[in-house]
Formats: structure tokens, C-alpha cells, sequence
């Protein structure tokens, strides 16, 4: 198996763009050529990881369309989509192509337009992903959110309070990052005095709808060496699902492919939870950081609010979580976010990450789809 | 790079169906297990070939719901999309997931539910594929294949009857499969008196709308010899791109992604088109059969039609193509045909094809997306 490194990466600004999503991915898939300083003829395989370009926009083939933009043809091109996890199986699959020899040069675009739908019209294409019956009857991603949320509070005596505490760290570290739909600080009382959605949610603990396009550039790492002095590599990758009919879980605070998917990427990178520096996990809804941060192995079961409480994932912290700003302030543009996540932990692992920027060698990507329906976890270390 | 293996292959019925995308998947993943005598918790990696789930039929996440429906939790999932060769590109990630040492048995589903809506309805979503400007002057695929035709009929001095015979010819192969949409002969005459859709294109040119579904069981050669004494390997695929924009091609006769995917192709089996034996060609307009043909280096450019007028490419012939009946006769289910085209290669590699059966030790097939934009290729050899 060729070790795959990661030798350039990018994101465009997230947030409220008029641009569409050819237009965002040729955005970011240009900055991506350009700080890997490869050119565009280099590129054999190039991956668009994206959900509903056709529910969005009426339009689809965007990866040709991509090859054209960025002057890559013949390259060869494909979507990958596994809905708001489309940016890891993106990762997972620009992996395959050099594991597997078949590609010395693997370019990887996310992106999604949503914000030129209204909120009801981009909530109903991401509710398609969820079990037909369970819709029917009101309970969609918020809802489990919810009722997991109430469940995981109960079960582990925390404090609402905690699920604040996510949503104020992560809007906090999104101040420092240039890319971020949200870049404002807001306070405990702001968060808990926000707008009831589903009990005990409240609007803040909730990620937003966002335009918005990432890169990243893979290749063996003997060309990577050709390339530059230092790089990252994937030392870690694995998926996995569970199912899709969350009232079927045996215990809906854990996450199953949470913990096969985290597994995997610790056998192939061999190491433990405990070498990991930084992690960006999904936090689509606060809650969901805690579920990840535990079934990740970081913390015990029903600890990992303490660890929110006690300033461990702070960015001065001893595990620093989504330093970007996660997916609360940075933005969730669906096909983008798991490859903007591995595009933090490249520029923390890189030194790139300006104000943002913490101590790490290991760094860790968890990209969840649906409530956990699909996962992918990326280890990545620097090579210097 | 580990050597891949198919151990076993499945399709539905094509046609007219009664059931939806994901009882289509199920129903083909199923019959794959059992051809290949794999538990579904053998599967670590599970991809869906699928071009518009969420446009025909508003579902997404679909992949989950089958790793469902199957008893394959957790495994690994992600959906493939590149339009009409959804398939062939599913085929290639399939063998990356397997060659890159990530997966030890890979299920590979194909399908689409498309007739459930107007025949307008459904050219519409797939022309959503096409350059907006081409689209907006009333340029979409059938427009381009009459074009080309002529050009083609033009430029080689072919007479308009070469294309109708490769309607007949495929309808006769299709009368021998089971499968088929359409199992009934037509005869020249039928074809050169249907309705004029595309000068010089008529009705009987061009493949119907279709529902199906199509399975492919892959794993490490080192691992089929558990399951099998005869199996089949994947011994060379490609995957290229041309230009969306088709009226910006050099020469609209020459189909750039199916010369550069069949090179990658036959440089990784090591073998020439003349060791070919059979050949699945993506024949979603009679015109395209002669242009693979001739772009596969099977015959010199302009004399693919001389094939099919003295025989060659019948099931009696020196190279039999489309011995399944192809997309015309058999149905072209966007996701489901390239994974279908590899069945029946596989078919006929196996010694299992029945009534088309012929002689063959190395079967090749194409599937091409949009109008060329782009192909994968794929060479696939019998082990006894």
C-alpha cells in the first residue's frame, strides 16, 4: 500500500455566497493547485465531494464541469456523496486512488450552494437522507438531536449548561479564522436564552446553512518528497455506518460508526486517542461533539462534557477541539465539511493556522453523515 | 497493488418496475450475496452506483438504507455518481477500495428508478448534465448524437443502414436475456421507418428509459480462491474525462475518454484489443457503438461500421459486442448499466451467459457518461 501524503490544501470563504457551485468548486480547487504549486495537467484523478448539486441548483456532472474549469482534463472524475459526510468519503476515496496505485495525483474538491434555497426548502433536501417513517412523523435530524441531547443529559448528570459551553468555544475560535461564516464571540446567556427548536436545543446549538468549497491535494509520498520539504500524510482513514433508523440504536448517545470508523484509522495510523493533538469533529449540533469526542475514545463515556467545562478542548487546552471554529461558526456547506475539517488539521499540522495555530504532530478529521449513519475518521501527521 | 477478483454478479429484471430505487438495490445486492456465497458481514465496503436518487424519487442517503436492508452494518458506504456511467465509475471504486488493501470484499450496487416519471421529466434531469448554454439552444444528447451521426455518415462514407443494424443486431442478443426491457427482434426496416428524432437518428437509435438494478462482488484474487475455484479478475481499468463543452472538441467522431481510459486499461492488463473476446460497448445511440468501437482500437477510425454490416461484432462473430442486447434492447438504468455491462462480461467469462453465450477468455466493457464527457474502461479476465 503507497503511503499517501497531503501536499496542498485550501477553502474559500464560507458563508452567504453568489457564486454557484461550479464557481465554488473551480474557487477552491484553484487555490488548491496553487499553494501545492502543481499544475493543473499533473492532476490524473479529481473527486467532487458534494450531496445535491441537482436538488440544489437543477444541475449535475459538476465534475466535468470542474476538469474543464481548472484545465485538468483528461483527468478522470467522479462524485462522491454520502450526504453531509461527503467530504470524508471524498477523503476515503482521493485515499484509495493512490493506495491503490491507480493515481500520482488525486485533486479533491467539497463544496455545496445551499443558501440561495430557503431554510425549509435546504432542511427538506438534507430530511431525504432520513428513514421515510421516522420523517413521517416529525423526527428529523433536530428532533434526534433533541432527544438525545435530553437522554445524554439525564444519563450522565451533566448541565445543560455544557452544551452552551460547546457553542462558546467554537464560536470563539472561529474569531480567528478568516474563513468562517460567523466570526463573533457569544456568550453562555446568549446561547441559552436563544430561540427554543428542539428541546433542549436552542438555535445556537445548532451548525448553520452555508455556501462554500475546500481542497486538498493527495499524492504518493515519494512525489510528495518532489513537491515540498514538509507534508502531511493520511497515516489513518476508516468508514463506517450504522443504521439509519436511529429508533432501532441500542443507545443513541453512542455512535457506532463513530467507534468502528475511529478504530480502523488507529490500527492502520497505530496510535491511541491519546497521540492525537487536535481533532475537528462534526458539530452539526452541540451534542454531537460530546457523543464524538467519547466514542473517539478521548474521553470516558458521559465525560466529555467535563472535559468542555474543565477547558481541555479550549485551544490552549490539552486536546484542542475544532479550532477552525467547527461546523457551529465556520459554516456546513454539506459536501465541504469534512474536507474543510481535514483542511484545519493540515494547517495546524502545517503551521498555517495564523492566530488559530496550537502545538500538534497528530492531528484527527470525524465527519458524521445523517445522526451518525455514516462516518469517516482521517488520522494525519506531519512530516517535516 | 493487490490483485482484484470478482466472485460473483447479479441483475434484476430491467423494465418497467413496481418498486422503488432502494427495493431495486436490495433486490440485486441480495441476489449478488447469494451468487457469490458471501454473509452480508463479510462486506466492509459497500457503494451505490447512482446518478439522481434525490431527483427521481426526492431520496437520499440511499447507500445507508441498503447496508440496511442487506445486514451489512457496519460497513463502510458511499454513493458513486457520474452521471450515465455511474456504473463504470462505481466498478473503478470498487477496485480502488479492494486494490488499495482498505477493503477485503467490496459490494458494488447499481440502479436507478427512473419510469415513474414522464419521459420528459426524466430527459430532464439527465440533460441537467449538459453545458448550459448547449442546453439553452436545444443541444442535449440525442441532438449531439444526431449530429454526430451525420458527421460521422458524412466523413467515412457510411450508409445510414450501418447504424440501423446495430439496432438489430443488439435487439437479437437481447431476445436471448432474461433480463432485457425489450426482448423482441426488430428488422431494418422497422428501424429506418420509426419516428425521426434526431436527423438522421429515428426512434429505434436510441435506448429506452429503464428501471433496474445490477451487483458486483469483489475481493482480493487471495481471498476468491476461498470462495471459488472460477472466478474472474479485474485486469485493467481506466477512467477518463473530455470536454463537456462538445462543441469545443477537435473532432465530435472521436471520443477522447474512451482512447485515454482504454489505454490506462490495457497498459495495466497488458493486452491489445485484439485479445478481446467480447465487448460491451455503452450503445445508448446506435451511433455510439462505431465510435467506442473504433476509439477501443478494435477497428481502424471509419471502418466500425464495415463490422457491424459484414457481421463481425455478432454473437457468431470474430468480436462479439453486446451480447447482452446492450442499453437498446436491455434498458439503460443510469447507475445500473455500467455495473450491468460488467455482469454480463462476467457472464460470459463464467461460462454462465446461456443462450448468448459464446467463447471468450478476456471481455472488455465501456461506459460512457453524457456524450463522452466522461468513460470508464474496464478489461476483465476468466481464472479456472
Amino acid at each position: 500500500m503507497e503511503s499517501v501524503a497531503v501536499i496542498g490544501a485550501s477553502m474559500t470563504q464560507f458563508g452567504q455566497r453568489d457564486a454557484w457551485i461550479r464557481e465554488l468548486l473551480a474557487e477552491a480547487g484553484q487555490a488548491c493547485l496553487d499553494d501545492a504549486g502543481v499544475s493543473p495537467d499533473a492532476i490524473d484523478h479529481l473527486y467532487v465531494s458534494n450531496m445535491a448539486s441537482g436538488e440544489f441548483e437543477g444541475q449535475t456532472g459538476v465534475p466535468n464541469a470542474l476538469a474543464h474549469d481548472l484545465s485538468a482534463l483528461p483527468a478522470y472524475t467522479a462524485r462522491i456523496d454520502q450526504t453531509s459526510s461527503s467530504g470524508g468519503a471524498g477523503i476515503y476515496a482521493a485515499w484509495q486512488s493512490v493506495a491503490s496505485g491507480a493515481s500520482e495525483m488525486t485533486l479533491l474538491v467539497g463544496g455545496e450552494k445551499m443558501t440561495h434555497r430557503s431554510t425549509s426548502e435546504a432542511t427538506d433536501v438534507i430530511a431525504s437522507l432520513t428513514h421515510p417513517v421516522e420523517y413521517k412523523h416529525g423526527v428529523t435530524l433536530p428532533s434526534f438531536a433533541g432527544l438525545t441531547a435530553r437522554l445524554y443529559l439525564d444519563e450522565y448528570d451533566a448541565p445543560r449548561e455544557s452544551l452552551g459551553k460547546v457553542a462558546v468555544k467554537n464560536h470563539r475560535n472561529g474569531v480567528d479564522n478568516p474563513h468562517a461564516q460567523f466570526r463573533k464571540e457569544v456568550d453562555l446567556d446568549t446561547v441559552l436564552e436563544s430561540p427554543l427548536v428542539a428541546d433542549p436545543l436552542r438555535l445556537y446549538d445548532f451548525c448553520p446553512i452555508t455556501d462554500g468549497s475546500a481542497a486538498l491535494m493527495f499524492c504518493p509520498e515519494s512525489v510528495a518528497r518532489e513537491y515540498a520539504d514538509e507534508y502531511v500524510v493520511v497515516s489513518g482513514i476508516g468508514g463506517a455506518t450504522d443504521t439509519h433508523v436511529v429508533h432501532e440504536r441500542a443507545d443513541p448517545t453512542t455512535m457506532g460508526g463513530v467507534v468502528h470508523s475511529s478504530e480502523q484509522a488507529y490500527e492502520m495510523a497505530d496510535v491511541d486517542p491519546d497521540d492525537v493533538d487536535v481533532a475537528e469533529l462534526h458539530d452539526m449540533f452541540t451534542i454531537l461533539e460530546f457523543l464524538q469526542s467519547e466514542d473517539l475514545g478521548f474521553f470516558e463515556k458521559g465525560e466529555g462534557w467535563k472535559a468542555v467545562e474543565e477547558g481541555v478542548t479550549d485551544r490552549d487546552g490539552a486536546l484542542p477541539i475544532n479550532t477552525s471554529g467547527g461546523l457551529k461558526s465556520k459554516g456546513h456547506p454539506l459536501g465541504a465539511s469534512g474536507v474543510a475539517q481535514a483542511y484545519e488539521i493540515y494547517a495546524q499540522l502545517m503551521g498555517e493556522a495564523g492566530a488559530r495555530q496550537v502545538e500538534a504532530e497528530t492531528g484527527l478529521a470525524c465527519n458524521v453523515g445523517g445522526f451518525g449513519n455514516c462516518v469517516t475518521t482521517t488520522v494525519m501527521e506531519a512530516r517535516r
